[in-house]
Parts: C-alpha cells; sequence; structure tokens
C-alpha cells in the first residue's frame, strides 16, 4: 500500500469540492476510530457530499493503492471502522438526506448519513414503520446498520436490517457505481447482490443510498416485565411463552448482577432480590394486545415469579423500556470496564450460557453481567475488568478466550449483531472453517483486488 | 466444454455408489427439463445420495469441464434446471432426509431433496411452524425453494425462503464442502455468504444441507375473502387495510377473468359479477384474530363490494384457500396455454398493473389473467395463449416485450419469486443495468472460474 504524498493530495483535492478532503489534526482524530477502544489516524478525511464524490476518491485509491475505511456515525462496538493503515477515512456522515418516503409503496431511500431514530420518527408520523432498533439508534447511521447488519429487541418479530434493504447503490472499489435490487418488495432477477453487502463491514464496497423496506406501523404495544428468583425460572418462561405459539416483538433477558447494578442507579424497588428479569412486548391491533398479553403473563408466571409489570400503551412502554436502556450506564456506574460480547448461541443453550457466565467469573475473578436479546439466543455477556488491577489484559483474555471457544463448542458465534472488526478478529479463525475463510477471500478478492477497502481487518 | 466419452463415463463411475450414475434413455429424459417447456437431454443423471458423491462430481466434471447441471424435484416453472449443454444433471432428490427437528433451538435441519410440506407438517405437529408457502408446496424441495428463494402468499408477514435459512452446507464447483452460517437465530460472523446461495439458481454452488429457522406456529387463523364490481374498488381495500395498521398473513388478489374461470370450474355463485376478489388471512392467538378480523373486514367493505366471505379457524380457512388454489387448473379449463409471468411492481402499482394488462389484452389480442400476491405487489400475470393460433409464438413475445418494458419502467421487476432461468433470460440485460450485470459476471467467475455450473443460463 502506498502512502498519501503531498503530491497525491493536491491531485486528490482537485477531484473533490471544496471541503470534501480535510487533513487538519482535530478532523484526522474524529475519524481515528469509534466506540471501541482502538485507534488509528487516517492521512487524510473525506467528508463525502455525493455518490459521485465516492466514486472519484475510490477510482483515485484503486489506481494508488491507497487504502480507504469507509465510515458512518462512527458509533460501531468493534473497532469496524478504524483506519488501521492509514490512507484515506471516507465519512459518508454528510450523505444524510431522507430522499423519500413512499407510503404506497412502503418503501423508504435514504443516503447512508441518515439516523436510525431519525428515518423512525418520519415514517411513523406516516403511520409507517421501520423496525430494526439497535439501542443507539439515536446515534448510528443507516449507512452503519447496513454494513453491520443491526438488529436490536424487535428484531426477535421483525428480522434485522438485512431484511429491510430492498436495494443499494454501491461503489466498488474501483469507483464503479452499481444500482442493486429494486423498490419492490419481493425480487428474484439474479442473484441476491444487494444483501452481499449487508453486513460486509466496509470490505466489499461502499454504500451510497439505500431503499428500505417499511411496514405499516402496528397501532398499539403492550408489555410485561417479570422479575424471578433464578435464572432458570427465566427460561422456563421464556420456553412456555414460545410454546403458547406466541411469537413477541421482543422478548429480553438481563442476570442478577445487571439487575443489582441496575438497582442502585433507578432505585427500583422491585428489582431486589430479583436473580433474572424478562421484559416482553407485543405489538398490533389494540384488542389483539390486550388479549395476546394476558397469554403471555399466563405463560411468564412460574414458581419464583418476584414481580410482574404489566403496560399498556407506548408511554407505559417506554417506561419498563427505560430500565432496559440504563443497563449499560448502570455497569458503567460500577466503576469497571465493561467488555461487551454479543455471542449468539442456539436458544436452548440459554440457561447454559448463564451458567457459564457464573463459572467464568469464579476461574478469571472478574464479575460477568449478562442480558440481552433471548428471543435470539442474542446475549450480551458483559466482562467487568479493572483496569487499574495489574494483568487485567492477560486475564481477559484468557477469560474471553473461554467464552468463545465454550460458545463455538455450542453450536453458537462470537458476534450475533455488533460485527468481526477488529474487537473479534483474533478469534475469526477458529469461528470459521478454513474453507469458509477461503470463501471469504475469493469474494474480497473479486470485489476489491487491490485490498484497499478497510484493509486490516478480518480477512 | 468437453463432452462425457465412454472413459470419462467409466471414470465417473468409479468415483460414485453403485446405483448414483445413470446412463439410460428414460432417466436422461425424465433429467431434461422442469414444468417450463424447454429441454435438453443430458449426457448423463447423477442421482446422488450423500455430500461426498456431490464433492466427487463436482471435482471430476471441474478438472475435465463438464457442465453440470443442479436440479431438486424439477418442480420449476422458468426451465432453471435444462441442462442446456448437456452433461451431467445432478439430482438431489434422493438426498432427502429430515435430519432434525429441533424444538429448543427452534431449527430444522434438512437435506435438500425433502418436500417443503412434508417439512412444514412435521414441524407444525411439534407447535412449530416454517412459515414460506410457494403454490408448489407439496411437489417442490427445499434444496429449489433455496436456490429460487422460493416465496408464496404467506410471504407478505413472514417473509421468504431466504430469511428462514440459517445455515448450509454448499459444495463449490471445485468440490470443496463449506459449512456456511449457524444454526443460531442471529450471526454476524464475517460476510453473509449462506445466503449468497440463496436464489443463486444452481450457478454458484450445490446445496447439500440447510439449516432452517422455526417459529412458534400460531395457534389459530382466520381469513375473510370480498368480492368487488371493479378492480379500483380492490385496490382501495387493499391500501386501507395497511393504512388500518394490519400486516395480514396473507393478502392475494384477483380479476375478472381469473374468477369467471374459476367460478365455471368451482361452480361457486358468489363469484359472479365480481371483476376482482382478495382474500386476506391474519393468525395469531384466537382472540387476536378474531378482533384483528373484524378490523380487516372493517377496511375491506368498499363501494362497490359484492360479497364477504368470513371463516375462522384452519378448516373454514382452507375452503376459502381451495378457490384460490383452483385459479391455476381454471385457467387451463379454458383450453388455452398460460405462460404465467411473476412480474413485481411497487405497490402502488397494483391498479395501473390491471388496467396495463386489460390494455395488453386488446392491442396484442390475447386474453390476461392476473392474480397473486397483491400485498407484496407480486402479481401473476398470464397471458393466455391459443397454440393452434399461426404466429401465436412471435405475438406472445411481443406481448411479453410490452409487459415487461412498461413494468421495468415503473421501477418493477421481470421475476418476483420463479427466477430468471431460461423464461426470463431474453429480458435480463434489459432488467439489469450493464454495471449489475458485470458485477453478476465478477462473482461467477470467482466462484466457478471453469463455468461448469448450470451453463448457458442467465450468465
Amino acid at each position: 500500500m502506498s502512502r498519501l504524498s503531498p503530491a497525491l493530495f493536491r491531485k486528490l483535492e482537485r477531484l473533490l469540492k471544496p471541503g470534501e478532503l480535510r487533513l487538519d489534526d482535530v478532523t484526522r482524530q474524529a475519524h481515528a476510530g469509534d466506540r471501541w477502544f482502538a485507534s488509528h489516524l487516517p492521512d487524510a478525511v473525506v467528508l463525502a457530499r455525493s455518490t459521485a464524490a465516492v466514486s472519484a476518491v475510490l477510482r483515485f485509491a484503486n489506481q494508488h493503492r491507497i487504502p480507504v475505511t469507509p465510515r458512518g456515525a462512527g458509533h460501531g462496538y468493534v473497532g469496524g471502522c478504524v483506519p488501521l493503515q492509514g490512507g484515506i477515512a471516507l465519512s459518508l456522515d454528510r450523505m444524510n438526506r431522507i430522499k423519500q418516503i413512499h407510503a404506497g409503496d412502503f418503501v423508504a431511500v435514504v443516503q447512508p448519513g441518515v439516523r436510525t431514530q431519525q428515518l423512525q420518527d418520519k415514517v411513523e408520523a406516516k403511520g409507517l414503520f421501520y423496525p430494526p432498533d439497535p439501542a443507539s439508534r439515536s446515534d448510528c447511521s443507516l449507512g452503519g446498520n447496513i454494513v453491520t447488519n443491526a438488529g436490536g429487541p424487535r428484531c426477535l418479530k421483525y428480522g434485522v436490517t438485512r431484511d429491510y434493504v430492498l436495494g443499494l447503490e454501491v461503489v466498488l472499489a474501483d469507483g464503479t457505481i452499481c444500482r442493486l435490487g429494486s423498490r419492490t418488495h419481493k425480487n428474484k432477477t439474479g442473484f441476491e447482490l444487494a444483501r452481499m453487502f449487508v453486513g460486509s463491514e466496509g470490505l466489499l464496497g461502499v454504500i451510497t443510498e439505500a431503499t428500505l423496506k417499511l411496514l405499516p406501523l402496528p397501532p398499539y404495544r403492550g408489555c410485561v416485565a417479570v422479575g424471578y428468583d433464578t435464572a432458570p425460572a427465566a427460561a422456563k418462561a421464556i420456553q412456555d411463552i414460545f410454546a403458547a405459539g406466541i411469537l413477541p416483538c421482543a422478548l429480553e433477558v438481563a442476570d442478577g448482577f445487571t439487575l443489582a447494578a441496575a438497582r442502585k442507579r433507578t432505585g427500583s424497588r422491585q428489582l431486589e432480590g430479583c436473580n433474572a428479569m424478562i421484559i416482553v412486548e407485543v405489538d398490533g391491533q389494540e384488542r389483539s394486545v390486550r388479549a395476546e398479553l394476558r397469554e403471555v403473563e399466563k405463560a411468564a408466571r412460574q414458581p419464583g415469579t418476584r414481580f410482574v409489570q404489566r403496560a399498556l400503551g407506548a408511554a407505559a412502554c417506554e417506561k419498563v423500556w427505560q430500565v432496559r436502556r440504563e443497563f449499560s450506564y448502570s455497569l458503567r456506574d460500577t466503576g469497571l470496564t465493561k467488555l461487551n460480547e454479543d455471542v449468539a448461541v442456539p436458544r436452548s443453550r440459554l440457561v447454559g450460557l448463564f451458567n457459564f457466565a457464573a463459572r467464568l467469573q469464579k476461574k478469571h475473578g472478574f464479575p460477568v453481567a449478562c442480558f440481552g436479546h433471548a428471543g435470539d439466543g442474542n446475549i450480551h455477556v458483559n466482562i467487568m475488568v479493572d483496569e487499574t488491577s495489574p494483568g487485567w489484559k492477560e486475564r481477559s483474555e484468557r477469560a474471553l478466550d473461554d467464552l468463545f471457544t465454550r460458545v463455538i463448542d455450542w453450536g453458537g458465534v462470537i458476534t450475533g449483531e455488533h460485527g468481526v472488526g477488529l474487537a473479534k478478529k483474533r478469534w475469526f479463525p477458529q469461528a470459521i472453517s478454513p474453507e469458509v475463510q477461503a470463501l471469504h477471500r475469493t469474494v474480497k478478492q473479486a470485489l476489491d483486488p487491490n485490498g484497499i477497502l478497510n484493509p486490516g481487518k478480518f480477512l
């Protein structure tokens, strides 16, 4: 890979509009990483304002073999947009227009820099619904959601970001602009190329526009939060809800450590003595929601139930979810640093995972807090480390080795929704067979033969 | 491409188990095509009984540059498995075991030859649900469903086959066996490679096992059929159902020509004088279904409503659907041949498509019957041709040219669920931009550099 010489800088600048190329330290530092701890300075930052600019940058970079690391809002959790080999940090943040919301076609056409919640608010005002709801939805961008295939609590019923991507405009490594997919809700014309870029973590192309599927907005919501003495009681409740033929909108779980921290932060009395809690939400017509919620409660009441809190309507539901949203902050209040691992296990391994987390805690001497999307088997296992304690880094790596080995052994995966990035890079070869690694390289080589796109990541 | 010489036959035979290689005329003829009219004899048929056999065949064929055309149950509608350049027809029909149905993990592990309905019956007996429901589900195979990304009426609420593919075992063109994806409901480890093979029509690899996602079985169903004076009245009803915030399980529509044929076949009195009909199904808890169905009826009652037929419970629903399932046979009763084009249009173009079909009929002198998945904008436009009429072939091609040009112009697609195969090959270059065609070729070249997999199709 070559670096950007002053002559190349000048050449690149001529391809762009004034203000699109930035070389100052402040801008470079602001584009050196994401929410994970790793960072590396890019040589230059391009704040692209058009597909044409993205295309020009990639054509230029491909010709001169300059690394390009695309980035959205920079709210990823795995260091996916760290420009590890310098070169150009290509920000899509300025391409932030909602181009169209079409109520008749049930589609939205957006640029990648649009914030997820911004789109959700706009479509809901028109009686439409964009379900994917990553926790950071007010800060993260749709482009970032697409390249990480972001999930969230509602994905249990409604699926992940992939399921809402009907069409994409993608700029390939050589600058070619491709419009893939369509605005129809079904399409079988050729290969599923649009969705090949979903979850590709910036390694295969740069997304400059997306046509997203919308649904009719369910007019009503209801939820129940149920606290339990023990984790197995919560696991049994989850099984019984599914066995009743109910597919809730969301089904979240939290363990004792998380709940203790949340109780401390929020002062919530009902969490006292709870070693597990579930939150179950259903949505639809008001009468359906009321009827279904009764069924959910029936299934959720197990021996060892400590409280049942029911909420009807959006405002009441938001109050219940408020506690859930405090989990991350509550854990931070402990003064420890949380290493958030979003493993996913086959659904029947849920209790096994909670028990294993308890053993991990004993063996390695770190508190471990588990919470997350129980319905998907996608649990955030947070290893809580004290960064002032000597040798914490090595010890935490060994704890993660144990965790991922166990999860892979169960047929689980090392990341359910955050991606591999840099954070999981070390375990990628263990998670994926040599044949599948080779297939990754084949696809990467075909689409980015000079390897300019986001180099130094998991391939 | 080389052909199979006697020496090569003997070499291939030694790689397989007795009975797996067939050279007789009857077997070759039985593997020359699908439900579309084109056919071509393969030189040999392999009735594979294991992944090892599939791998051996592909390694051998790749080495000797022999065309291999994989096939499932042979129930495709577009000639996708016609071995156009001879060589080997590779049947997955004998690999028809359901290997596992796991109620705790909500997954099924199947071989590609399993019939779709067979899996559905087995999982429903355990309180589980596999939603994709192509009309031919009793005859078609899951492997075929996967490589065509098959849909069906229920896909409106539940999504298409792609959305249920968690993991795949795929044999690549050179014989390499890859296990892609996982049995977890969420997975973000690397690229979405499993789903790259979904809808690939046998051009990228051969699927030898699939891990499919299951849902809890909704315990109750209900549906309404509503007949109208005019197509716009039906279209307005559809809009109003969505506007009420309802996402039905299925929302089907049929036009006057189809209904007249169905009335003739079934003797149904209520269809008399109807120029459009919709069928709307909802599923879930019994009380929810009853409540929602009332909302659906309210939205569906429009000026020009001729009848409303309500059905509660599975048995009553099946009676309503029986009429829908008779549509194809009813059209065949006319003595004409139906050219079934499964175009999809943006949802707001539904009335436009019905009107255009009427104009097409006048201009080209063929009756045109439209019915299908209104909720998805995926309408089967059946051009009814009289094969005894001189010049019908050329005239029908011109009518199809008009249809596809119109649909593409609206931002629609030439195939919503059947695939391109041979039937739509002529229009593929019109439907897809040169850049996207090139990207198709890049992916094909990377995965099948010798072009042995299903040659002569749309690439």
